[in-house]
This record gives C-alpha cells, structure tokens and sequence, in this order.
C-alpha cells in the first residue's frame, strides 16, 4: 500500500544528483532565430543526404513554403558498410549553405568525426550527433567545447539515462545548447526499421529539462507511417519533429522508402497544424 | 531506383492472402450501443481488478461522469506468481454486472480459460483475450465459436504479423467482431514497464481491416505517462484506449502505480478532447 | 567497496521465498527408466511433426541406434496461422505409441490444451508445455495435477524469473516433476530465428533446483548451427539437449530448415560424448 | 518442399561480394608470439581497469602462471556518466608496459579516439575497438591504417551483419588483422548485464573468415556466470575468450561485480583444458 512513486526516483542516483545539479525546469535552445523547447513546435525537414544542388534547392524551398521551420541535409554519411555512398562531405556543406542563403532556413547536419567539427560549425547552424555516435565521448566532448546548438540522437539501443548520460558529456564541457532526439530503437518487430519509442519523450520531459524532438522517418522506416507518427510525437509532448523530405523519394540515394515526397510532406503539416492547437502549441 | 514499396508487400504472402480474402477495407464492432472503429472513439476504464463493490461503483460512476463509454474491471488475473492475489471470479462478475446496471456501461472482462468462456460471457458485453493468452489457441477458437465482440491484446513480444494470425484464429470460427489492443512490447528500457509501440497502430490500420485501441497503462507502467501517451494513441490513429483508473491508487491490489485516480481520468479526458477533435473524431 | 552479490539477491523476494520453500538443491525428474537432472545426460530427439509411420518410425530406430535416450515428435502443433498445417492429433499419438513399442523410447509431445491432458497422458511419458503457453495458467494448473513428468519451455520473450513463475504454477499443485527448457528469446537479430540464451542455463542452476535442457534447432532455426550449439549448451551446464530430426529435412511438413538428418544426428553425438566428457558427465 | 538453405543466403548481397572478395577460408591474427584463429585457444585476462601497479603486477603475474596468453587492462574507460572514473590514461599505459616487461604478456588495451591510436599503439600488441564504438568509423578507419592487429567488440545491438560490416572499414584500409569478440547484446532479461548470444559465434564461423572470441565478464555482468560461460564459448567453436580478472574485485573502481578473482581465474583455466580437448584444441 504504497504512495505512488514518481518516475525521479527510479533515476539512477548519480544521474538524478546531476538533474538536480542543473537546477532548471526546462531549457530553451536557439538556433537561429528559432527557440526549441518554446511552445512552438520545431519542424526540421530535408534530405537523408545532399545529392545535388536542384535536389537541395527544390526540397529547400518547398519545405520551406509547407512551413519548415529548418533545412536538415546529410554531408557526412554513416553507413553500415564502406562501400555504400558516404555522402559528398564539403559539397555538400556548401550546398547546404547555398539553400541557407536563398531560404533563409537554418541549417542542422551531422558531424561524425572530431577533427570535422571546425568545418562542419562553419557551414551549419546545429550539429548533429548520430544514432551511432552517441557514444562517442571524446566527439560529445569536442562539440561541448563549441558554441553550436547540439541535435543528439539517441542511440539505437541506448536506455533513457544512457542517453541523457551521453548529453551530460556535452552539458559538463559547458555546453548548454543540447536538444535530444528520440529515432527509433531496436526490437523485435520486422515490419519497421526501428520501433519509434514515443513514450520516451514523456519520459524525457519528466526527469530531463533539456527540449526533445522526434525523428518519425528513421523511426519508422516507412513514409506511409510518418505523418501518423508524426502526429502522435507532438501529442506525446514532443518539442518538434525532423523528417525526411525528397524531391523523387524513389530514386533518392538512400533512405527513399522513409522520404516523404514534397506534396505528402505539405499535406503533413496541415495535419500537425490541427495536433499543435490542440495541445496548445503553434507549428 | 525503385518505386517506394507498400508496407502490405512485407507482410507474408499467406497472411496477405487472408487479408485480401476477408474483403473489408474496415470493420466495425459494435459493443452494447457502442461501435468501435467509426467515427467515435471508444473509452474503457476501470481499475485493474475488481476488489470491492464500494470501489467498483465509485469508479464505473465517476468515468461515466468524465465521459468514459465502457468499464473494465478483471475478475480473472494471470500472475506471473501462483501465490498473488488472483482476482475475485464470479464474485467479481457479478459486481460487474450490478455496475453496469447502474451506470449503463457495458462491461469488458477478461476470460482466461475456455471452461470459463460461457460464465464470463453471461456476465460481459466484450471478452477479452489478454497478452499471454494471445497464442493460446484452444482459447481463441473457443470464443471464435461465440458472438461476443472480442479484445485480443497483442502478446509481450508478439509481432504485428503474429497478433493478425492470431485475430485468423477468431476470425476463422465466424466471429468477425475482433478487435485489437496495442499494450506494450518488451525491450531493453528498464524505466518503463514495457515500451508502448504506437507506430503497430498506423501500421495496423495500412494492412488489417479491423479496429485498434490502445492500452497506455499497461504499455507504460506510470501513471504520470498516461496521458501523453493516451493522446499520442488518438493521434496515430487509433480507434480508442483502454486505461486503468481507481479510487485509491496508492491501495490497489494489483497495478496502482499505473492506475490514474479519479481526478487523473477527467483531466485527461478534456485533453483527448482536443485531440479527438484535431484528427476529426468525437470521444 | 561492497561484496560481491549472489544472483540470488536480485530475485525478487516473493520467487526467492518460494525457492527457499522447496527446500531442495537439485530436483532429478525421472521418465521412463531415465532421470533428467543427474549425471547422465538425456538427449531427446525426433522430428518437429509426427508426419507417417514411416517417417516416425525411420527416425525413432535411428536416433535409439545413436544414443538418444527418448523421442519426440508433435501431434498437436501449435502455428502461427489456422491455415497451417496443425498436426496429425490422435492418429499422430498412436504412432507416437508404436514406436515407443518398436525402440522402447519414452515419448514427448506437447499438450496444448487443457481438454487434451487426459488423452495425451495416455499415449505418452512427458507432457510438453509449449513455449507460447508458458503463462497458460490454466493448462500449467491442470498438468501440475498429474502424475506426468512435464517439460515446461520458456516462453519466447519470458524473464527468467517469469519462467520460475509458470514453474511455480505446476509445483503448487503437487506435481514436483518439472523439466525448465530454454528455446530461444526474441531479440533483434535477424539471422537466426531466436537468440539461443544459455546464460540462462547458467542462471538457473544458480537459482533454481529445477533441472534445464536446451532446445537449439528452435533456438537457431538452422541445422547446420544445432551441433555446436548443443555442445555449448552442455558446457553451460545444461542436463540434456531437445534436436529435431527427419530423414528428409527438405521435405518436412514445418521446421525443415533446422532439422537435422539422421546422419547429421549421429555426427553430432560423437562431439557431445567428448564434450559430456570433459565436463564430468555421461550421455 | 525446398532444399535446405545455407546461412550464408541470408546475409545482403552486398557483404555477400565482400566476403567473397576476402577469399579466405580463416584468417589468423598473430599478436606477440601467439596465433588468434589457429587450433590454440587465446585466454585474455586482466582488469576492468589499469588501477595500481600493484592491482597490475599481482594480476599480471598470477594470469599468467594460470595460463592466460594476454593481459588485458583499461587505460581509457567509455563510461555511461562522465562523473564516473575514466582510467588512468598514459600511467595506466605504462604499467601495462611494466606488466609485460615482467611476464612477457602481450598487451590489449582500448583506444576510444582518433588522436590517441599513435599513443596506445606505442604501448600495447593489440588495440581494442569497445562496443560503443563499433560504428564509429573515423575511428574504424584510423586503426584500419595501423599495422596493429585489432579487437572488434560487438556493439550492444548490433546485429552479425552490422559487426562484420564495421570489420569491413578496418579491412578495406589493408589491415587484415581483426580479430572480432562478442561481448552480450541488451535484450529484456534483467538478471545478466546483458545476453550473451554465443549463437553469433556460430553463425561468424559460417560466414565469415576472420577469429571471433568472447567476452562472458561484459556478456553476463556476475563472476559466478563466467567460467560456464567461457566453458560454452569454446565449446560453440570461440577462437578464445577475454575474461576479467583482479585480485580484489570487492575493492574494484569498476565492474567489480563480474571479475573473477586470481584463484576463480585458476580453477576457470582447469575447466576450459578439458573442453578445449573435447573439441580438438589447445589452451
């Protein structure tokens, strides 16, 4: 006959100790001339990767007009194995910069190695930390030196305070700029790539102050499925999404069958636009 | 460079056959004068077992009031232990039924052996089949054999593909009224009871015709998530939730922790409101 | 600076009490003219589906002439789908019969419902209790009151301790001759059908006075992985080994993949001699 | 009615081509004087971490009098919290080359950045690649332009095709030296650290040509589980294991929970003979 517990307390005690240490209820990171953690909701869309300056452009300006309020667009691939497209590195970056000139839209790609972080800061407004390098201490501890809001996605297999462990590396350096992002762990289930584990992000806002956003395309696998997941992740108390978008998703490099295509993506945000008033926030 | 691929050509070939055999786009079930899987989003709540006639009727009366549209309330419970408490039976049944005289809900109740099929079926409006039963196949074809409108809730590591061949095992005796309930799938994350796997909903409603609810109790384990996770379900498309509400958290028998009191449930219900609203449904 | 734990501390109390109950180190479960759970090793082998007598009886005489100490063979099968192939049934048990009469091979077979229970006990010496069937309490309670030696398989996503709680289930009402086998958990790993867990093995030992054998044709869903597997599941210190054999394993009914053929049934026993051997056991 | 099919259709294409490229059945690793991947067996021994050179020496010396081949020792430590001990760093380093000067026990010791592999490589015979950083393929690239052999731990839920694609960047470099180790993946079960899953071992064996051990201290997270662990590990056909070892694990700054004690290493090394023996190997 126990009171009923709060979630707090079964935080381990050295990462509760740090929660506490950190004093705040919620954060607020900027980027740009945007707040994530607000109460408007962060739309981050773009292709998996960069493959030329039409695909860029025409992805950027239309995300643009459904109502993206930022450009994502991969540089640096990680991929399973060496032999796949590795992405087009610094092309691609200024590319990225092109389509940050022409739209206005700030821009977020992944840096995967320490010794990039200097060129990736120039081109880029936020850093991403993948999946894989959640990790990865001494590249959390090179970005938490930088001045650069920080995109860290959980690991594919990572436990909440694993993942909110790996953002205390960056936080400790001095670095408060983190936004967390739920991606899809990894289950049993067959049909999807990951299993999109909203109930993380209701988590995440109970024991955590910093913002978190969700990833649906990853975490899916399947365009049909994002803007259903979508939807639910800002229901669940998501801070924003980040999804992937693609001029001709069937022929995009990688990841196509997760790619929303322009009109599909415009059609999502009419929908996100309705779960945004009703849990009060704006998009 | 192919053409992005439908999730039902994953799905294998003989259970896409008995999908296609079926010949429905989408099936409704009705439960007393309440259908699930229209337009009107079903609510079940109730506490975890039924203990007391003074608990079970403050609570069928207050989640009447908060606008609740069935009553759960187990009679019958699997324990993982043979030496918990293991429910009231046909004592409980009958509370049952007297709650429901009263409040006008029909009841959901969960039968747990074949022998008992007809017993909990005099007494219940909906039977429902729980995750550890969701292979037990005597069972399923027993209430195959019946009219009662079924809840078969999806097994703890059950995949999608294996929860529909289980609903072919109702379906295939004549009784059509079979609906789903995403409850929770295991993975590695020790904060959370089990990880509610809300994209099995989206990707339930692109390949079956049958209804899918969604239970947020069990699938967290923390009250203080269900809410959230409750208006993510409405959002990703399901056709209602189950939850376990109970005048007295803190004293339940069984599952208190995630027990939402009576206050809980109506704040929650004014939010669902909302969301129901914004995927253009009523609750 | 603490001392190092016993496992049996992290049990939960209610598990721990009931083990501490049974007052026993090391329970021997005798079947037929064999006893599982002493020195001597039991290696049960047959194939998935009792198929045709000559099928079985192919089979039964060569896996006796290669050392296995009993036979198994389904006859009710539980599938994923009502439109697979279910078994033979009772037609399948008198086979089952014939060729304990031929070789003098005590039977296994599994009993999925509680109806079947007197029938089954009938026509063989072990009852089986399926892995989808481990939380089917009231089949659990009907074969605890036999007289019958029961092979209890752990459910595919079940906690060690959950797989002590079914056992519990059958000891409860008196019957002490429980045989654990561990088949494989579902994890996320695609190339193999389950996740064999012989640290499980190991585990029990340490908590459990129940004896354990080790199913790895279900546990890996491929042939050619079942020999080394089966000797690591020796060396972990299990009591016996559950293969699947057929004389034609391209041409099995289901399981075909990781059946081995009696040739490859009969190589394989040659290793598991050197490796009963080295850990101080016969087989 | 199919012909049995071989695990090596399973996996992509494109590893498929990689494999094939390699062409070579088994690939053996020399580290110091000794052979990975040849008839005689590797048994890595040391501690979690570099903590004294006294904690070292006294490890170093009885390892090795017990039959250990290397001596494993963390200098730099990948911990979940950056407020946990990190290791020693360059002090740990040089004890592990004091060690050696006094046993002549090839060294392995964990590199976790791109700019420490020089460092390390100057004091250890082989450079570990931990779990968490598997996919980090800077670092996979760096090492692969080494001449040092290298130890590939299996990330935490990385599939088989995953790990042997992370081999594949250090190969695709020119370094043929990987030696792979699985180490337990995270599933649900919460009484062992993680799940060792020694069907992978198994399974590398069949698809791949490069030395795999196993890791049973990380694979199960308690002593008392190791020596059947490793015993089972041979027994699968691991080319050796590497367990941890200190004299005090009660005293420990970390992982104490799971390192065997000097005369547990002992008594483990008598046990591992004879299994060695029974599959034709030596130790």
């Amino acid at each position: 006959m126990n009171e009923k517990k709060s979630l707090r307390t079964k935080v381990s005690p050295e990462l509760q100790l740090s929660i506490k240490h950190q004093n705040r209820d919620s954060t607020r990171v900027r980027v740009g001339g945007f707040e994530i953690g607000g109460n408007h909701l962060v739309v981050i869309a773009g292709p998996c990767s960069v493959e030329s300056r039409e695909q860029l452009l025409e992805t950027a300006r239309s995300v643009k007009e459904s109502g993206a309020s930022m450009l994502r667009g991969g540089a640096f691939k990680p991929r399973t194995l060496p032999y796949s497209f590795q992405g087009h590195g610094v092309e691609a970056l200024k590319l990225l910069q092109e389509a940050k000139a022409e739209t206005g839209l700030p821009i977020v790609t992944e840096v995967m190695s320490v010794e990039d972080v200097g060129l990736v800061e120039r081109y880029s407004d936020m850093l991403q930390i993948g999946a894989r390098n959640m990790q990865n201490y001494p590249l959390l501890k090179r970005v938490g030196k930088t001045s650069s809001p920080i995109l860290l996605k959980r690991g594919l297999s990572a436990t909440i305070e694993e993942f909110l462990g790996a953002a205390e590396y960056i936080l400790k350096e001095g670095n408060w700029r983190v936004v967390l992002c739920e991606r899809g762990i990894r289950t049993f289930e067959p049909l999807t790539r990951f299993t999109l584990d909203l109930s993380a992000v209701a988590v995440l806002k109970q024991i955590s102050h910093l913002p978190i956003i969700v990833d649906p395309s990853h975490g899916t696998g399947w365009s049909s499925l994002v803007p259903q997941m979508a939807k639910a992740a800002l229901a669940a108390g998501s801070d924003g999404i980040i999804v992937e978008v693609h001029p001709h998703p069937e022929k995009a490099l990688s990841d196509g069958q997760q790619s929303l295509s322009i009109d599909e993506f415009r059609l999502m945000m009419q929908g996100l636009r309705e779960i945004a008033k009703a849990v009060g926030r704006t998009i």
